[in-house]
């Protein structure tokens, strides 16, 4: 049977490191690829961000490739991870050889939270004074979590979060998922989030793996890629049941849209984690590997000092995969 | 008028940094200095990690030297910053010349709201399964720490907030903020929290006066002390109307408590700001500049490779003043 895998490009640079993405995914198996349209570009001619048929397609498919969106990002993404059912977002930050890094030793792959935090939250304007949100933290939600981890890292991590101050609703969250760590026979570490955006700074190599709430997640992961050198090289994976979503975590990069000279690498890789999570373990690797090595010596485009375009380092990484 | 300054050693560590601060205190300025406890120690014999006396003191008080606390951290420092009525915790990260650091061109002052978002949330425990936090964000507040920042940063600052995510928690906070500024004839640009964290590892040259929203402001502040080399030089200020309290970011450091190694540099900048803060100018920049000759080219704690003890680094300080 072959898989469908859902193609969403969304707004610039999207549109031209998807499709590099999608030409190494084809280069390796016999997938069908079903394109669909979201971003700030189809909501300036629909009115909608994100069409109905491209959430019902992304809820349906076997797996999505995304790229990024615009100003609409938050209306495309987070619905989007809703769609797939997805209760983590793993994002591994890691410096690679041949690529300058604030912190070459960081190698990190956060699983964050994906479902609840402020990002289930429910917001009132109380008076013209006065908003609240209500950040929303669930035992279940966070066991499901763990128990990913658990699985994902059996040789343990590390658990940031900010129970100190979010008694109740961390307290609850720190709980669940070192009370299914314990179960499982699974070490954790326990670090508050502001210490951990000190440590992680100074000695990255003492951290592995870090399960965060929501937020926790997104700051943290985008704190680590400035370790790494960027946002520019990161993947990350939205993983559901039954259905997951790959994107890098780089935006859409207006500055240098349409020149054809943006790094695929963050996309491929994401279509790497794509090919695992579709039990296609040989072909996820092979593509990692050509990656690795086409940054550690091959054409390298602008962002890493190179003049390569987009699809010279997508011929270097085909060329490579063997 | 002699002002009464109240001292709260703390715990660990506090209780070697704060009498070296005193010292310099005393050094340049004629104070009354009143003692009171709080933190770990305390509460083993009372019962309580912040006896109310403590609170009244603090509350009473000119200004306040606060050292640290343990285990009962979050006990003790919350409630002493409502004391004070601190609005703004002002948290300067700069690499010191003479002191390794990740990124020495790190030179950021942080002004974090203090009084609210998730740290004044009520938490609810609404079953067995779920627990909610309501996190609150007023104008009147974000106002508030706005005219602060205009007036501390004339020039321009940074306004950081997830308003793409909590769009009518952080879209106030944001509204606000750029609204007094825009009416005082103040620029400032925008950067989502993520997106700095990223940023201020690439580039934290770019960046001088951050303003966020409380957890933000804990979180990225700890992010550029990592920048910086560590918590053991950042000072902070917990400022009120007519009161405010002055502590260094570190802790209780249980591991160097009772060996006299401490290193007090971040302790004597936070009495620099108090110096700063009852108007005597000249005699903060003297202390600051002494901590910084200090640091340059003075004896060393081991915490920055030397075998100084505090007492040793202390004297070197007030060697150096004037
Ligand atoms: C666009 C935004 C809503 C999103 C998030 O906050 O999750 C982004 O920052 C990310 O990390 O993918
Ligand atoms: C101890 C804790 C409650 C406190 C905070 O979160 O504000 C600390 O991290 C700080 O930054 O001073």
């Amino acid at each position: 049977m072959t898989e469908e895998i859902v193609v969403v490009e969304g707004d610039g640079i999207g549109r031209e490191v998807v499709p590099a993405a999608v030409s190494v995914l084809e280069a390796v198996g016999d997938f069908e690829f079903v394109r669909h349209d979201a971003g700030d570009a189809v909501k300036e001619e629909t009115g909608e961000a994100l069409p109905q048929e491209t959430y019902d397609a992304v809820a349906a498919a076997d797996a999505t490739l995304f790229g990024a969106a615009g100003e609409t990002a938050a209306d495309v993404i987070l619905p989007l991870r809703t769609a797939v059912e997805s209760f983590v977002n793993v994002r591994p930050a890691r410096a690679y050889p041949g690529v300058e890094a604030l912190q070459p030793e960081t190698d990190i792959v956060f699983l964050r939270e994906n479902t609840e935090g402020v990002y289930a939250g429910h917001e009132d304007r109380l008076s013209d004074d006065l908003s609240t949100l209500t950040r929303v933290v669930t035992t279940s939600a966070s066991e499901r979590l763990a128990e990913f981890a658990c699985d994902y890292a059996p040789e343990g991590f590390h658990v940031a979060h900010k129970a100190n101050v979010m008694r109740e609703t961390d307290g609850r969250f720190r709980d669940a998922v070192t009370g299914v760590a314990d179960e499982q026979g699974v070490e954790t570490e326990e670090v508050l989030m502001d210490a951990f955006a000190t440590h992680v700074c100074l000695d990255p190599g003492q951290f592995d793996v870090v399960v965060c709430p929501n937020l926790a997640g997104d700051v943290l992961s985008d704190l680590a890629a400035g370790l790494v050198g960027g946002l520019g090289l990161l993947p990350s994976a939205n993983i559901g049941s039954d259905n997951a979503l790959f994107e890098p975590v780089h935006g859409t990069a207006p500055d240098i849209a349409g020149e054809g000279v943006a790094n695929p690498s963050a996309t491929i890789l994401s279509a790497a984690m794509l090919l695992d999570h579709l039990g296609y373990d040989e072909e996820g690797t092979a593509v990692r590997e050509a990656v690795e090595s086409t940054l550690a010596d091959g054409p390298r485009t602008p962002d890493l000092g190179g003049d390569a375009t987009t699809e010279d380092v997508t011929e270097a990484i085909i060329d490579g995969l063997d």
